[in-house]
């Protein structure tokens, strides 16, 4: 599944509703939203509850999707191709910006 | 490319390090870290200053990637196969959750 | 009811506790679970499901005092006086930063 | 200081403009941005950079600061009484919520 089916499924999902895509800062807002449940599920499993059940594990896996979902909505709706840009931004990656960031093996 | 391209892409790069992945709340930090730039950017463009330029477009590919990052590396860390929970959750947006919530054409 | 009033408060209440105040990343974490509540009320009352009921208006009143409250944590675990740093930023707002950035009236 | 005085400093500020105050979901916005800056300083304090220099702590007052700011815009926005909020909620969390949810000393 490449990163051009997810934005085609996202689209195939709100081409439905109209209009299709909510305006950029309502998107903003629900990224917000979602990355706050990531949080709550991270700090449930690694902070002082430390409660990486089973559960909180599928909790997760739900809420990752959930974040990934108004990332690729705001890309939709500004006709970004996410694939093209992250293989740029990788190569940036690898290969320059991070290059003496951190403690090589 | 896939997701699971991409989830290689970020464990290649994260095996040159020691640790390949930073502690769970440390890639949440990183996240909200990643999470303000898109808002920035998306107040540029949106909010008062109404600036919709080439520039910020730019600006809005590298940060889109960018939050997506600390996403695929948690889930990466957590042994989470995104394509499968993209799947399932789909399914459920698609045929339940969403099915009454907006307005449809 | 002063700033230093809500730091004491929010150590009164701290100090039944062990540890008083969690560790740095956790608080952090616990402050974007609460900023993404207040994001999902501003979205129902100003997005498109555009629902600013007397409810919304309640929970907002909460939410925005339980997105203060990882703030006022997070200062006081590191010792920092919350009303002179507003005093001090403030001033540098009025003067300085903000002076030619927004039209005037 | 009290917190009414804060959201009158706020007020005064905001009344120079025209509009006094954003649009909720670009203050939304606004409050992501900074909460995205206090992840950024803690993580550089706490994370793997362990960098709690007297310049991040100097930071890190600015950014708690900077992320109190737009949640008193939002307050003043809708007319809401922080320090009749706080104290509501306070006397909710210190004697319901969360009187079983922490080990004691």
């Amino acid at each position: 599944m490449s990163l051009k089916d997810l934005q085609k499924d996202v689209d195939d999902w709100a081409q439905q509703f109209n209009p299709a895509y909510w305006p950029a800062l309502e998107q903003m807002a629900q990224l917000s939203e979602e990355i706050g449940e990531v949080a709550r599920v991270l700090n449930r499993m690694y902070g002082h509850k430390n409660a990486k059940t089973d559960e909180e594990m599928k909790n997760l896996k739900e809420e990752l999707v959930d974040a990934m979902f108004p990332i690729i909505c705001i890309a939709n709706r500004e006709g970004i191709n996410l694939e093209e840009a992250w293989k740029e931004r990788m190569k940036n990656r690898l290969y320059t910006r991070d290059k003496d960031r951190y403690q090589k093996k």
